[in-house]
């Protein structure tokens, strides 16, 4: 009997995060940071885990979503599958009725990405292996092999990526090595939600430095007032040899992010991450031309290869945030850190939601040993909550990523946590009213 | 008491297109054509109606999303609504939670868009006048009160808009005149589906002709010979005078665009729509700079104002096409009815779809009247097909959209259609397999 895939089941999963105002910013004031959650089985028992995060209403349309692929996934078989994972991600972001609710964007393109990387999860589970260890472990042929280049040739040509991953071979061993000693760099986004008071925004902040961060982040662009206060408050606290970088959440136009950011300049922010529209490539390249030397960094709400190709074409970043959940998959995000690798911009993986660290991890570690093959400039975001329910949840050590040795892609969130985050209905939601009443009534 | 909202409900209609191939084009060999439909109704008696077009198979996901707004709508007072449609929009749109799903693009904005326009739909009716009357009507001060600018001061301001708007008050009555007795200006893509036969293609070319038909458009991008073949079939049936426009549906990356539409040139195609990734604008602007003089044609797919914004500014269109439901509805746009206005280009909307003639050709009649104020080189798609569905079909006359006099704005459905074509338990689809079985498997 061939091994085929047998079932694609989907869970509903909010953690009340509003109560607390943990994940607070200027867009978005009261997230419960939820997962659209899904475990994918074969006929011979393998499994896979993946998920979408999203800031609460709504998971459940990015449930159906999922579940609206499902029949291109069920009944397949998987070792076909697992051999040609570029076609596989090509049949359900290139499904041609399914394209037109994206095309590649958004609700389905995130549903995509969650089943391809359940599979992806599945392919490491099987070899023994973390993720990045099973990508890290491609040969250049294969890992080309995994892009789908149609709209990306005129910035990065399959010969192009070739020769770059044939060069990051050197020293990928020695990367290994330090890699597994050291862990990878990592920057917190812990103090700064826009939620917080004063007092915890400093204490916290003063924690980072002693917890080891080289960088701390801050929500901004509600109020100019309260921005500037906020900033002094954790410039003092972290000292003068933290970075401090600041994230708009793309609460502002393009001539109000340059005035704004004009006024917070004194206080040398790092970077401005999402200071206007994520879609708006050409006023990235205005606001990056105004507020240099601070940098400009984008990439968690961008929706695709096709657009962090325009942005890096159009010299509108200085740091790329790609996001484990938001674009189709492993596939498309080897596609962007080759494209990244290739226009010499650094990658800072955004990971503030649900399992975003866990997952994004594994892309950071393999871009340090086979495509980029470095990590100057380079840190992955972390936030200290929701690793509770994971059941291989990612460890921090001085201010670093410890690289994870578990088998998989990281997504597998605990069985109890499933359940009692389950929404509506599970023990956690069942006497509480947070998420279903909109701000708005 | 205060008239509120009472009830929002849904439905999942597709129609079995894919049985004849109508629709079909190089990304979409089989499409259902489907909505997903909408009635809104107030606690006085009120209704107003909606719709998505989708292409068959995720219909129910954006049925999903659609039912995800209802707790942002009903219950609210419908007057305040009625008065504030920029900030309703906004409510739906700018959701603290659902944005992620987004933001502002695929499923959760199309599903926002259905909302929003059935509250016109519901105006327009409130108010005795089709939807074309009632926007031209407004003044300019309540016409730029309709635009969300957050995103889109760098290309137009407020001020702009209203000098533009003011300015094509002039001569306003005589346009008025000008629509009620000759209509606006159509074209047809009924001819040009890819899974047509040569004979079929060149029958409809000839009767398009015979129709009054100015433009025939052809799909093309899956095979070069093909296009040639079909090209000199059309070109010769419909003889020197009549425009020939083709359609790759974003079939080609920019390179292969710009190669493959040098051996079209030949036969003078009027625009080339949709040669690549609808999210690329920087790829938009190379084509067009390589195949001039043929124009580049996009907007189907183009996800929101921002994107249109830039392809204006890059200058990388000839042709605006529109659509009435992928963007966030008729506010977003009037938005790119002025963004196109102020960059000097005309607006050809799309309309190949369910109930997307229906709803489009008011937008185009609105800125025939009170934007651009002219329709030189302007003209609406037109397919003839599941026309007969709605209550108040397309009236075509000589190659012309006769101006629809019934108040409302389009997308009303007959109701023994809704209930024949609801999948998967109408009349229509209960002994039928079309819509499920993915391609792929």
């Amino acid at each position: 009997m061939t091994e085929v895939f047998s079932s694609l089941d989907t869970y509903d999963v909010r953690f009340p995060t509003s109560l607390h105002l943990d994940g607070s910013d200027a867009m978005n004031p009261v997230p419960d940071y939820s997962a659209a959650y899904l475990v994918l089985r074969t006929s011979a028992g393998r499994e896979g885990f993946g998920l979408t995060f999203t800031a609460g209403r709504g998971n459940d349309v990015q449930v159906a979503a999922i579940r609206a692929l499902a029949p291109l996934v069920v009944g397949r078989p998987v070792e076909a599958v697992l051999e040609n994972m570029a076609a596989f991600s090509r049949s359900l972001i290139g499904d041609s009725q399914l394209r037109w609710l994206g095309p590649e964007k958004g609700v389905i393109h995130m549903a995509a990405s969650a089943v391809i990387n359940a599979v992806w999860d599945l392919a490491a589970r099987s070899a023994g292996k973390p993720l990045w260890k099973l990508l890290a472990d491609l040969s250049p042929e294969q890992l080309v092999a995994q892009v789908d280049f149609r709209y990306l040739r005129d910035a990065i040509t399959e010969d192009e990526a070739l020769r770059l991953l044939t060069a990051a071979r050197d020293g990928r061993e020695a990367r290994e090595e330090q890699l597994l000693s050291r862990g990878y760099p990592a920057y917190t986004t812990t103090p700064g939600w826009l939620g917080y008071d004063d007092e915890k925004l400093a204490r916290l902040s003063k924690q980072a430095v002693e917890d080891g961060f080289g960088l701390i982040k801050l929500k901004v662009g509600a109020n100019l007032a309260d921005d500037i206060r906020r900033l002094s408050i954790a410039r003092e606290a972290v000292g003068p040899d933290v970075l401090v970088a600041v994230d708009a959440n793309q609460s502002w136009g393009v001539g109000q992010a340059i005035e704004w950011m004009g006024r917070l300049r004194p206080f040398q922010p790092y970077w401005i991450e999402e200071p206007t529209s994520p879609d708006d490539v050409l006023g990235h390249a205005a606001v990056r031309k105004a507020v240099a030397p601070i940098k400009v960094a984008t990439g968690e709400h961008v929706q695709n290869a096709v657009v962090f190709k325009q942005l890096l074409q159009a010299q509108a970043l200085d740091v790329v945030q790609i996001d484990a959940c938001r674009v189709g998959g492993v596939n498309e995000n080897i596609a962007i850190l080759l494209l990244a690798a290739k226009f010499g911009v650094p990658v800072c993986p955004h990971a503030g939601g649900v399992g975003l660290c866990e997952m994004v991890q594994h892309l950071a570690m393999f871009d340090y040993l086979a495509v980029s093959g470095t990590w100057e400039g380079r840190m992955i975001e972390y936030v200290d909550h929701l690793h509770e329910h994971f059941v291989d949840p990612v460890r921090i050590q001085r201010g670093r990523y410890l690289a994870p040795l578990a088998p998989g892609a990281g997504a597998r969130m605990r069985p109890e946590s499933v359940a009692a985050y389950l929404y509506p209905d599970g023990s956690q939601w069942r006497n509480r009213q947070v998420s279903t009443a909109p701000a708005q009534l």
